[in-house]
């Protein structure tokens, strides 16, 4: 695949591993970012041209990703349409699907070419200066199409994370917000919910299995808020089971009836996680 | 430091660590296993010598370690002080302190040569082949010293961990086991919870955040039980205290007075999380 003119509109950690996949792979010919401040992204030779408005870089753009946060995805999808031309392809990296998606179907007109994306890889980092040329490889890309857009927008979108080293997934925008809510929003919330807890006095003793079960709460709060609140029913949704995991653990911890813990409850519920844990694989 | 004879009482991940970092840091002039199982261990170098029984290991050790499941430490412990002698150094790396410490002295004879110890360091692996010549290098490691015990235990002791690579801190086995509860065995039980709730068709979109979110789940559910059930009621403790936080961002997601979402609440839960990630450092 060669896409003559990619733009990439919004240039953080995932917007600059897409432009330095696409030039090492060579799937664009001429790369072009979009954003307030693109300083690092040129100095990384990331980009061939940069615009701090949208119009003149979409303008000529085959393809156009949206990578800025969730909160501005359709806002800026809906101008990359009306910039480009009728067949550019634009697609956006956004960690939520349904709010962006209706969104657009109630501003774009029908047959628009727009597909909703997300990638299944990322970092509690944010800023091109953690852009991984290597992080779409293998990993996985959920595309949500929806009939009301061109029919050729989810295989053009396809093709290009194909060649960018993705494996890709077709999902509803609905089906895909209630499985990350549990796979990775609700992680994060309870990741949060631990390191927001830890006393200064323990930071000392927080070994790697603490670090590690917390590590996303290093992620940005202002974007997280936006993905936590377009998603917030299905989260809230896995929350509700999430805590009455945890008052079975709690009720096995220091039973009502009883000053003994119970063993064996505790070590059912642990064997049940480490199936799943050793289904996943490393 | 030269430990004349080190012995070694289950020589899985952490015993075959101490092994091999004894070894490569000439710590100790001979090395003897104790366990069952040690024809690993055996073939990897770790051990000169190598008993099924404690006895003859133990008579002629300066140093002890006792690295068994939780559950079997103090029995352990008090056999080992039995055998060796009176100025054998006995220690154990368990995950929970008071239960040990107090069982033991209620079976030693005041000034017995005991520390209780704890090494923030292992992983979600079990067994010598997971074993790290550099698992304790600038680790933690955490004595408990009781009155009760030999003075110069807590200093031969530290002296030993600091020969492996490791730093010491001293506590009350009372303040470790609250501590711990929330730095590492509340963690566990969250990223149990949380691994065990996932649906097997989601297992293909679980990546890295829900990955490292739910490592330490990989752990053997019968020596978590173990530690669970010692630790029990500084885990629930924790676990309420949790439960609260987790309320507050299930009432900002899905306020009862309102369909939209409470994002100031949601951002600053997750601005107090990341200001105790970032404070952890790297």
């Amino acid at each position: 695949m060669l896409i003559p003119t990619l733009a990439i509109v919004g240039v953080g950690l995932i917007g600059g591993s897409i432009a330095l996949a696409a030039r090492s792979r060579r799937v664009a010919r001429r790369i072009i970012g979009v954003g307030p401040d693109l300083e690092h992204a040129r100095h990384q030779g990331m980009l061939d041209e940069w615009h701090h408005e949208l119009q003149p870089a979409v303008r000529d753009a085959d393809v156009v990703v949206v990578c800025t946060p969730v909160d501005q995805i359709a806002k800026v999808a809906c101008e990359a349409v009306a910039c480009g031309r009728p067949d550019t392809l634009v697609t956006d990296v956004g960690s939520t699907k349904a709010v962006i998606v209706n969104n657009l179907i109630s501003q774009l007109r029908e047959g628009s070419c727009f597909v909703g994306g997300h990638p299944l890889a990322g970092s509690e980092k944010s800023g091109p200066q953690f852009a991984d040329v290597r992080l779409f490889e293998n990993r996985l890309i959920v595309l949500t199409p929806h009939r009301w857009f061109a029919a050729d927008a989810v295989d053009r979108a396809a093709a290009f994370w194909r060649s960018l080293g993705g494996r890709v997934m077709v999902m509803t925008p609905e089906e895909h917000d209630k499985a990350v809510a549990l796979t990775s929003h609700l992680p994060h919330l309870v990741a949060a919910a631990l390191a927001a807890m830890l006393p200064a006095e323990l930071h000392e003793l927080a070994a790697s299995g603490f670090r590690d079960t917390t590590r996303v709460a290093g992620g940005d709060p202002e974007l997280w808020s936006s993905i936590f609140c377009q998603n917030h029913l299905s989260i809230a949704e896995g929350l509700t089971r999430l805590q009455n995991l945890l008052s079975q653990f709690g009720n096995a911890l220091n039973p009502e009836e009883s000053t003994v813990p119970d063993r064996a409850t505790i070590c059912d519920l642990l064997t049940r996680a480490k199936r799943n844990h050793d289904a996943l694989g490393s």
